[in-house]
């Protein structure tokens, strides 16, 4: 009787430890897929939705590209945005350009310096973001993901602009 | 003999005029030429050069857009630009952006309104326009070719930039 109880105790351990380790696992699954996790490729060949200048802590000048499925609901002005929709968000340094400023005569020409404030996307896959309004979000320093607390406050924000399926940038016609 | 005279100041005065005429339709057809006549079909698909921003009078955001010719020297570095090489150049408001501004708590976000200071181009043809580097310019208000005036102020601006084949714009990575 006591070996047949230690041996309900150990296989209900077992048990115990592998629901644990399949619900980590699961948690771990459900985290990564929240985000976009890789940069998609070929973003800097696609078309411009639009630019935007950032002043305060971002100071930069950015870009907004889109790939096709993207560009092509902008022109039609399609909404929500079809599956496999892309934009990105490319940001450079603010930077004075001496110049163009000595050609035009006087300082009042700015330009793209260097990469700076990251690479954004977000990409159009309404069951994978189910949670975030179908749009995955991810942020890239240097190639690398940026961490949790940075890309959970990707949607919040975005939130606003529920009417027009969550996307800030309008086309620059 | 008085009417062979008058015979011959006929033909010496319809050779006059028919040699005006060419001479007319000659300098007209040079003047014609020497700039970018029509704006190139599908310039808003390009691929980004970069991106700008121009205070003072001219006061806007701005994009600068490449030909796959264009786009190809860039990223291989290679000067002078290959034949067939068009640069274009939008403009649009710099415009405020109370939604951006809103979402970020602070005054800090332009992004592109409504279009301004028309379209420009450069078109790299060496033979046709080589007496201006070799590359024709073109700008358009509302689909106009610029006068005269604006479009020969073009180029002794661009003579500055002699070293990178009079191209202001850096490509941003």
């Amino acid at each position: 009787m006591r070996s047949k109880t230690a041996l309900l105790f150990v296989i209900a351990t077992l048990a115990c430890a592998a629901a644990s380790v399949a619900i980590a696992f699961g948690r771990e699954a459900e985290a990564s897929t929240a985000y976009v996790q890789n940069i998609p490729r070929g973003y800097r060949d696609w078309k411009l939705i639009s630019v935007a200048r950032e002043e305060g802590e971002l100071d930069d000048i950015r870009a907004v590209l889109g790939n096709e499925i993207a560009i092509k609901a902008y022109r039609e002005g399609k909404l929500p945005f079809p599956e496999g929709a892309i934009i990105a968000r490319l940001a450079w340094t603010f930077l004075p350009s001496e110049e163009n400023n000595s050609a035009f005569g006087r300082a009042q020409s700015y330009v793209a310096g260097p990469p700076k404030n990251g690479l954004q996307f977000m990409v159009k896959d309404s069951k994978k973001y189910a949670a975030t309004g179908g749009w995955g979000y991810g942020h890239f320093e240097d190639g690398k993901l940026a961490d949790e607390s940075m890309l959970s406050s990707c949607f919040p924000c975005h939130q606003a602009l529920k009417t027009r399926d969550y996307v800030f940038t309008k086309y620059a016609h």
